[in-house]
């Protein structure tokens, strides 16, 4: 066989939760007006090595005829925002700014699998792009739009309610300028893995490679577990003694999301100063977003502002924006059977067929019943009626037609059958498409 | 810039109507209680040079740092038949047969880009799997549920009208055996170019490589001009004096599938004789459709039946399928311009800003809107009202809001503005999602 770690496949009872998820999500994104688009999943590899760390992760993809090293070497892109970048500059002239879009593809890294993570993984961005400058506010409302996306899939699908982390980039980096921190980015870097590798771990990096006093890693660890539900994260900061016109920028910055947020979801959002995001290109406002109860899958969903991840000669591209982890959600759910669809089919009826001289009758039966939005099947084969019922139940498939168009259907699950005509009869709304069942 | 010829991109106006024909296909497939599933892109390179012949197009993955010749090395799949055929015997215990599946999802080919050709294009399969049996009526099924579906993208979209051009293998062969040549699967392959390469060329191949007599090469020629949409092609084949068992038992399969398709979609169905399809594990029957009126396109859907696609060491899993090719289809419709969405996003309104102070007004009445399901947007700044229509116009939004919940709403194509409240106020139905504009 054939199957490889890292690369999850699902039944079709999976699959159904799999794209619900993706129905929800893109309901939601129209809705705030997010348009759609699709990049290619291949870019050249120096595109992909021009911004983040983990160049060492990209799958290289060559013809298989073609000579090594000609210079025309693409890679399997591992996010959604640097082929988003690089689709922005190619088709700026095409496009409205500020431009509002959300992506839903797979993307690919060959890092060592684990649970929560894979090497074939599907994501869900937004972003909202402006040409030269884009208001603030949109910081705020790109996390709103997928905290409602999150609140939905919570109602319909059960995830667990989830917590959304904010910070920002400037107030991280003033206050560490105002230190005396000279490689922030370094700093920033290493107070990221506080969670992975703890305090220890990361004050040691900091007195040996960023060549700190003990008290600047007090400072900064007393800085870094500030973590609070309320507005007063300012004074918190403040209290610590240090300020800088950037760190103040970031406060007032903060302050507006953190507002923006909390009136509407007061209890899903908490200001947390250890998150900073590795990636070089945030500059700004920074978003982590974990499930209650279920940390240790770890962030599902992560964000911030861009002040020009993209540039071409004339215009710079600020942006905001955020990515959904579908697969690092919905994956563990689905292969453990905790969410499956309530069937096996989209079928709400099995066309039952007497014997394969009336096959053209049940294909008839069948047709005025699609006619009307009613998915079925015909029975593959004419056996006993006591068979075919058995090959429905199997496939959790509701109803089974007997007959002509004015024949007879079985509710299998109640055993009641009555009397129906294909032009009038229904199945119970309910049934109409499979339901998700949480286990 | 970036854009990378063979991989179509297309503005988020282009993307509707992709996005749109494939909720079309998707509706019909599950109407017709196709269960969907999605493999992994990726597939070890043995089992995707296991079948068919262009392997040499495979673009091949290996990770950026991992030594060459792991013996792990992977490839993009190429199509999604080969991807299914191994998914049926990875997944065989958790699925129930007959398992009606489909499948839309991009594929990958180093071929040379030209005109519905790419390197990365998107297909839809359906297919129907059997375990040890599947009976000949799903031949028919499959080809009219493609029919189905591509009636449905003609009568919506306004793609051309179609035509299925079908055959048979069994046919074929016996013919071929009847005339005494020796290598059946050569000779399928050398006619199957008769239309690329003409005649004289295929005659040259047959004469040279099989050792053909020119009377027996008058004969495959005459029978591959067979091209018939009655059912009288079984006598114009065994008018050509050629009998075998094989032969005879095609006729009998053709026969049965052309009358089945033919009596729902007359004049959408021709018999054609020297449709093969070049890869050797079709066993049966084998379909061919082109758009009319665009020949040129070529193939744009193709199937078959295979009697062993899969098997372990238990089962064979015969199977019937056929594939659309989405992108070969849509891709230069979209990129002319000859489908495209009536407006730029899926909003239905704009709601302006007074002043940034009035901007959590605003988000207010773009809430309650979309608590209706009317996608809307607030505007990005709170310029003057001209520039704000302005704004909406040139995305093709019809309608703005003004003021609070209870304010008014402006259509900008007329002009018209009215008193409005946001838990009473609908947009005119058309405009509640984008309509595709054929041009």
């Amino acid at each position: 066989m054939a199957i490889i770690s890292g690369f999850p496949e699902f039944l079709p009872e999976g699959r159904v939760v799999e794209a619900r998820a993706i129905d929800i999500l893109r309901g939601v994104f129209e809705l705030h007006g997010f348009a759609n688009i699709q990049t290619r999943c291949l870019e050249p590899l120096d595109e992909l090595s021009r911004k983040g760390e983990i160049t060492k992760e990209v799958y290289v993809v060559r013809r298989l005829h073609a000579e090594a090293n000609t210079g025309e070497d693409l890679g399997l892109h591992f996010d959604l925002t640097i082929p988003f970048a690089r689709y922005v500059l190619d088709h700026a002239p095409g496009l409205s700014f500020p431009f509002r879009r959300y992506q839903i593809q797979p993307a690919w890294r060959g890092e060592r699998p684990q649970e929560g993570r894979y090497r074939e993984f599907w994501q869900a961005d937004i972003d909202i792009v402006g040409q030269s400058e884009l208001g603030f506010h949109h910081d705020a409302e790109v996390v709103l739009v997928m905290l409602e996306a999150c609140h939905k899939l919570h109602e319909e699908l059960g995830i667990p309610p989830v917590l959304m982390r904010v910070n920002n980039r400037k107030l991280i980096q003033g206050f560490y300028t105002g230190l005396g921190v000279s490689d922030t980015m370094a700093a920033i870097q290493a107070v990221d893995k506080l969670d992975k590798i703890g305090v220890d771990a990361v004050a040691e990096i900091l007195a040996s490679t960023q060549n700190l006093s003990r008290p600047q890693i007090d400072q900064i660890m007393a800085f870094a577990q500030i973590q609070t539900s309320s507005a007063d994260f300012a004074d918190q900061v403040r209290a610590l003694g240090v300020s800088t016109l950037e760190m103040e920028t970031g406060i007032g910055e903060l302050e507006q999301l953190f507002g923006a947020v909390a009136e509407r979801f007061p209890s899903n959002v908490v200001v947390d100063a250890k998150i900073a995001r590795g990636l070089d290109y945030y500059t700004g406002s920074v978003f982590e977003l974990e499930l209650v109860g279920q940390e240790s899958l770890g962030t599902v969903c992560a964000g911030g502002r861009y002040d020009s991840l993209a540039s071409d000669g004339k215009w710079t591209y600020p942006g905001v924006g955020i990515s959904f982890g579908l697969s690092r959600v919905f994956a563990p759910l689905i292969t453990k059977g905790h969410l499956v669809a309530s069937r096996l089919v989209p079928s709400v009826v099995l066309v039952a067929v007497d014997s394969e001289e009336l096959r053209s009758q049940a294909n008839l039966v069948a047709a005025a019943l699609r006619s009307r939005g009613i998915a079925c099947e015909v029975s593959p084969t004419s056996q006993k009626y006591g068979k075919q019922i058995r090959f429905a139940d199997r496939r959790g498939i509701p109803y089974v037609w007997f007959g002509a168009n004015h024949g007879q259907v079985k509710d299998i699950r109640s055993g009641i059958q009555v009397d129906a005509h294909t032009d009038t009869w229904s199945p119970e709304p309910s049934t109409l498409t499979p339901t998700i069942l949480q286990r």
